[in-house]
């Protein structure tokens, strides 16, 4: 057993906030006084239906949701989504409108090209997804099903400082990992989807907020009906039996933010934390990082040293030092420190603490 | 707080082994030592790749797996596997053989029968489902991609006491609810899935073991990639970020089968519990259960009252005496005790004590 405080900068699944996760353990083995774990109950007993209720009524107050937006708990995570999105928003339509901004941009981009055309409107890949390019650059996508693009790209570390602006097409927004970190206006979007992994819960279940109308579309005849939107606001997202701890976890991350003073006092708390990384890797140049400084995600930190040997050593003796899952995505390499919501200005102090520590003594 | 031991008969999500329980509650802060959850590491860590190796492994040894077979671990439940087993298996077939003797074998074929045409091969629902007809008079099914049926209707109570002969048709099986609860032959099989909330673990995950030639097959067009068997064999079943807390507590689940002395302990221990109660059952005439002797449940024991008035009462009382989740499925009514592998035999004492009681109480 560590005595030590472990700080756990995994890019998800990712570290819980330390309240709910004493809380959640504290009732794993009787839940309300029932005698059972809320792991172990129907999720069409009353007191499950509760949790589902009172956590989509939580998001919607958290998030602002307008009501004619439905909230869907899903299974299958992101990747199911790039498949559901266009199968269920395909309509009439013969393309649909991808901006790639990073790796998941593409990820999404590609497996929407096996049911319909994509117009990639906006590609920064030349650019080695450095920067979100200015939208008055971006071809014309009038004529699509929808504008899908990616809010934060957890990989290659680039984060939207705008909303699109995308007039009568609907707005398709994966934001995995930054929902819940910030305020914004749901009213801007036609369908948003988040993976629980990063902000929400742990890893398992996928949040989906659709507009009405757009339930009206006509779905390709493959669409497996698991994955029917229309099917699941009919069913409550209970056409199937739901990851249910998963979606109590999400209920308690929820009263947690609320707790905290919601998304405003998250979206500070944020900034805060991404701005003392950032002002410290300008202030030296042994870490590189090489994001325009306005597109430089908030909950993912990226950086390189000057050799792989030296990220290799920085992720070991981090790890030795309390600072876990600082590794970078395979694809890049490099470290990527993550630090969601429940992250603690603490970590981030001694995750600088000890880069400068780790600089001084391998500086060549 | 409740101070009395509760006995869950839900039907799933349903009652974990209590030393599961326990020791997934006792590590769930600080996994191994490392300082932070199970929950919170990533699934491409080497901590996790090493859970995901031996559940493998395990659940390998346990069902004794041929090596020509693949063990998958998947997001969606055993709805997004009715979808998912025709696109995959469909090939160039005109139609598949489904077996209907419950409402999960109708639910199946009918999502099924939007990707391929039907041959219900033996229909049981003109004897509303309480018997398994001999095969000798089940239709010709040679010239089908599969023949699927359902081992165990968690609804009406009704489980196969054989396997198919299906020759060189690929056998496919929901085993949803009774696997785990037995040895049995798995070289008889092209296919067999399995969601978790039963035998397996919390709800989220689901199993699914398939032979290996049936990944050549051609799938259909338009299956989504999360659900192509062959892309999630090629990753490892982690094309997708995995439902890793639900990975973690099937492997504990298998470690503790093992340790219970394996499946033919846990054949013996099923059998016991349910001929204990459908003994009382046949012995007396208050609560009534009309499934052929030989096709009854060992995992749901359902049976009704004279009234759904009593059937009501009987779910009220029975959870004030500390034994939950005994209310029937809303298609069914009347009552339904499930017995999976985690329900002691004290439990079915305890239940079986209360019926005893409530009948001489409410005897008209």
């Amino acid at each position: 057993m560590t005595s030590q405080k472990v700080f756990n900068f995994s890019a998800g699944p990712a570290m819980m906030p330390s309240e709910v996760m004493h809380g959640v353990q504290n009732e794993f083995l009787n839940w309300r006084g029932l005698g059972v774990s809320v792991a172990e109950i129907s999720h069409r007993s009353q007191y499950f239906l509760d949790i589902a209720a009172q956590s989509k009524n939580q998001l919607r107050e958290l998030l602002n949701i307008p009501e004619n937006y439905h909230i869907l708990f899903l299974p299958g995570g992101a990747r199911t989504q790039f498949a559901s999105v266009p199968m269920n928003l395909m309509g009439d339509y013969q393309q649909a409108a991808y901006v790639q901004t990073g790796y998941w941009g593409y990820v999404a981009q590609t497996e929407a090209s096996r049911y319909l055309s994509i117009n990639t409107i906006v590609n920064a890949e030349h650019n080695h997804y450095t920067h979100i390019p200015d939208q008055k650059t971006w071809a014309d996508f009038s004529d699509c099903a929808y504008l899908h693009y990616v809010d934060n790209e957890t990989i290659h570390g680039v984060e939207f400082d705008f909303i699109p602006s995308a007039q009568n097409v609907p707005l398709v927004c994966d934001m995995s990992s930054n929902l819940l970190s910030r305020p914004f206006d749901v009213s801007k979007y036609g369908l948003i989807y988040a993976s629980s992994q990063k902000n929400v819960a742990i890893s398992g279940i996928t949040i989906v907020i659709i507009r009405d109308d757009l339930l009206q579309r006509k779905p390709h005849a493959a669409l497996p009906s698991i994955m029917n939107y229309a099917l699941q606001v009919k069913h409550d997202s209970m056409w199937n039996t739901p990851p249910t701890f998963e979606w109590y976890f999400a209920d308690q991350v929820f009263q947690w933010i609320k707790k905290q003073g919601g998304l405003s006092v998250m979206a500070k708390h944020n900034a805060d934390k991404a701005k003392k990384i950032y002002d410290y890797l300008d202030s030296q140049s042994f870490y590189q990082n090489k994001i325009n400084k306005q597109h430089r995600s908030r909950m993912n930190v990226i950086f390189h040293l000057p050799t792989p040997e030296l990220d290799a050593a920085f992720v070991k003796q981090a790890q030795e030092n309390h600072l876990f899952g600082l590794k970078g995505h395979k694809i890049l390499g490099g470290i990527r420190a993550s630090i969601y919501n429940a992250m603690p200005m603490e970590g981030v102090d001694q995750l600088i603490a000890f880069m400068k520590q780790f600089a001084l003594l391998n500086i060549p």
